[in-house]
């Protein structure tokens, strides 16, 4: 049964192991909401399903938990209300020994075998698509095509990802040798390395949160679940599918748990200093992301923290393209994106570019132009921005608003759809090279323009930014051979993911499973990449057994 | 020049990752010192270098270091006073930076540059197999043989594994793809993580130390080689050939130092707070171990530390061969290996065997039989067990002797070559289960019988033994089916390398490059395993450029 299970997912790892090699985007699951590619039906029993969830006991059970919690507080404005098993700090060795208790069947189970269980749980939870759609849109605000394609296809694409390139390390040396010479059988096998606990964002909790949740999963570790308090639901969702496919298929389904806590309850901090918590992976503030590599010292910290992010404006040979790929980029999801830019280096002199020489005062005048004509267009704007996702993040909007030199104001749309929504362009401060706001970590629809001495200046600029601060990407602008030799030394020394004159459609915001390594490892963003090796290799140890005849 | 290079060696990185894959003892050095092998005169050259290191300064430069320092006590009590640059706290600075001015060119050469200036290196080293056989023997005690082997062939195959998995690891993924659909070139390159660390230990200079070594090098990082203060010249004469080999294919030298400190000097730990140091390769002591984890925070540490390792006796089709292979496995190098059997357990009724049942006391007196035999013929005595590397073991010996339940008392034992050398043939004690003395750590000729309840009860104590303390090796002899089945659980949480009934010439001690995993970082015994993936992913991260056109 299991064998048969990993035969039909088994050209599905090796192609995407492939596609992970050739890095060229590529894709298992549909990435459009359309009825063309799904039918009537399925976008209809979606919404059904996620409606369904409203105002009740979400149907998972967590060992530990006493009584429900209803943490949510969707940034659309709906009323979600959905109750979750409660889990405190006294559960938590309840937790733990459950844990424990499904582990040995799973440790023991082949890579084989797991993976094709793992694999049941995307197609799985690809079925939900839309029923996870409506859940990260409601939880975090994005528009519901990008909820569905960051939050569904695109997060799942990573999973597999990540589940190919661990199922590659797992399986690389043969599982048995004999040595005529010597009379020596040797029997090799993957072994998990522990319990591990996945820390959710409040932005992307699939996207960020599947590798993983995956990744530790077919390495055959047990999986706590702990989503952030304010996005639960989809990771419910996730938690939910991964117990039923585990069941299914005669796995203690308590090999993945649902921890959910109220606000402030840090639960989260309480679980990764258990011993027992042997990999954590993580995605969300630097401050806790320290906190845990500091202290949560039995486990195998991934840490995707954040960063400061750079554009560099040094010339153009399409001026309009570059300032409306700017614009989107700033624009999209409303910067509440890791990958978001945040700081724009201007040389003092202004760029060339195809129309003219171009200053820093015409760039912003021409960025005001597009974000003003996203304002006057809600419905385009929505979809775009999304909403902000808490107020943490609003009032970000209100501080950089204070601050003295406002060149783009932060303009307020109303939500067409969904009236309770806080929906904000972005504002743009210029500041100076020496200040030190810039420096700093924003989250929301918030960026800075730094005129610089030169082109020069910038890339110096930005180096010192990646290495001190931290950058997962950075997005140049130039024609100049020797300026983006320049830009590339930099590239390779701070691992920064750097774009080179991007216009039309795509954005650096984005990077794609298979394609774009997500963060590298190399400076303080990040401690990891999606997906390298030095991703799923701590996940599992190799074990062997050697025997005279 | 470089690419020709790699076209050299090419082959051998390719066969050497298929012989990893395969796991079958796999070997591209000369592991025989025989004249049949090396002819007449590489022996006497290789003798007659290692003697014009003898009472002179040794030729290497290391940035920071001031005056001279000759802390090597040979075991075998000659005379060496080999003088070293003197490195101290106050020149660390100095040294870092010469590491780092080095590591620019390094870093951007291709992991196919490096690969062949690295295997360029090996072959160099191969070149001075009986140099460096020498200078092990002397240095840590070893018998010629073993040091020719251990301490030349073996560890620059198992620094060959190391390269080899670290180069597939940095070019598993294509360098460039081109998607012409979304007009986006995409370029990958691996960069180095940093500078590394290695520190030597006493006992195995090369062996534990080339994989590191050599895998933080081929993956573009600077490694600055902090030997132990007694088995300096072994990696003395490695640092020499990787700096003369960088400089002959044009790359600075500083990209491998040597820092050399008096005893007692902590330079081991100074160095290891260096923010620049971002890997550790570390064997030795599990307290400095454990301090080098806890403490040097900014890097990663890969930590062979120690741990106990356990016998299990059950039964057996071969009782000779079984006491025989014990005896061996207990003296050989005077159990000061981290692989060395520490612990017996035999269940107090005695166990099945081919000469009907045997208790404790026959085992006891069967390996006292072997060891005073082997007492007796003094030439062959000090091949096996070759001399005491220091007072501290000596004193350990002592120690165990004085303890009040010594059934099989250390013998010394005057080496026939070298009159001032120590030699002791093991000792043995009978413990109780309930014992605290052979749960901690020994080294030396030093090992414990602990009778238990049942083959079952030593399982369990196997277990907790390795579980609490950890263990490198186990070796079990069993004819019983079930037994091993239970033996192969443990063995595969645990993750100790365990050998099943290893009679004759195959010792329990010994790994086999691209065959066995030494460590497996499944227990506290190791954080890693020589090799695989964890060893080598965390020395590079993955870096990007996306252009679009």
């Amino acid at each position: 049964m299991d064998d048969e299970l990993w035969e039909k997912h088994r050209s599905t790892v090796e192609n995407a192991f492939d596609a992970w090699q050739n890095r060229l985007p590529w894709s298992v699951f549909r990435s459009s909401p359309s009825t063309r590619v799904w039918g009537e039906e399925a976008p209809r029993a979606g919404k059904a399903a996620f409606e369904a969830y409203l105002g009740a006991p979400f149907p998972v059970q967590t060992p530990g938990a006493h009584g429900f919690v209803t943490p949510e507080r969707p940034p659309t404005g709906i009323t979600l209300d959905v109750a979750y098993p409660h889990l405190t700090a006294d559960g938590i060795d309840e937790l733990v020994a459950a844990a424990g208790r499904a582990w040995p069947t799973w440790a023991q189970a082949t890579p084989q075998q797991r993976a094709g269980v793992v694999l049941e749980m995307l197609h799985g939870l690809a079925a939900r698509s839309f029923e996870l759609a409506y859940a990260v849109q409601h939880t975090t605000g994005q528009g519901f095509v990008m909820a569905f394609q960051a939050g569904a296809a695109h997060a799942l694409d990573r999973a597999l990802e990540a589940v190919a390139v661990a199922y590659h390390a797992m399986t690389a040396t043969h599982a048995e040798s004999v040595d005529e010479r010597a009379r020596i059988r040797r029997r090799y096998r993957p072994i998990p390395r522990g319990l591990a606990l996945v820390i959710g964002c409040t932005t992307f909790p699939t996207w960020n949160g599947f590798p993983g949740l995956f990744a530790s999963l077919v390495c055959g570790n047990p999986v706590i679940v702990k989503p952030h308090p304010h996005a639960v639901l989809p990771l419910a969702i996730t938690v939910r599918e991964c117990r039923e496919t585990l069941s299914r298929y005669g796995f203690p389904p308590d090999l993945v748990t649902l921890a959910v806590e109220a606000d402030g309850d840090r639960l989260a901090a309480a679980l990764a200093l258990r011993p027992e918590i042997r990999l954590i992976d993580y995605t969300g503030s630097t401050s806790f992301g320290r906190w845990l590599e500091d202290n949560a010292r039995q486990a195998v910290v991934f840490a995707e923290k954040s960063g400061v992010n750079a554009v560099l404006l040094e010339s153009t040979a399409d001026f309009d393209g570059m300032v409306s790929n700017l614009a989107s980029s700033l624009a999209l999801y409303s910067g509440q994106m890791c990958t978001t830019p945040r700081v724009l280096f201007v040389p003092r002199e202004g760029i060339e570019t195809d129309q003219g020489r171009r200053g820093l005062d015409d760039i912003l005048a021409s960025l005001d132009a597009a974000f003003r004509e996203l304002a006057d267009d809600p419905r385009r704007a929505v979809a775009l921005l999304g909403a902000i996702v808490d107020e943490r993040v609003e009032r970000a909007v209100d501080t950089a608003m204070a601050l003295p030199n406002v060149v783009i104001p932060s303009r307020r749309v109303s939500h067409p759809e969904f009236p309770r929504a806080v929906v904000r362009t972005p504002v743009v401060v210029r500041s100076d090279v020496e200040a030190a706001e810039w420096r700093r970590e924003w989250f929301g629809p918030i960026a800075f323009a730094v005129p610089t001495e030169s082109a020069d200046d910038s890339v110096r600029l930005w180096e010192e930014l990646a290495t001190s601060v931290g950058s997962l990407t950075a997005s140049v602008y130039s024609t100049n051979k020797s300026f983006l030799d320049q830009v590339e030394q930099v590239a390779a020394t701070t691992g920064v993911l750097t774009a080179l004159n991007f216009t039309g459609d795509v954005l650096v915001n984005q990077t794609v499973a298979f394609a774009d390594f997500h963060g590298s490892g190399a400076n303080p963003a990040a401690n990891a990449a999606l997906v390298d090796f030095g991703f799923v290799a701590p996940r599992f140890h190799a074990a062997e057994i050697r025997e005279r005849w």
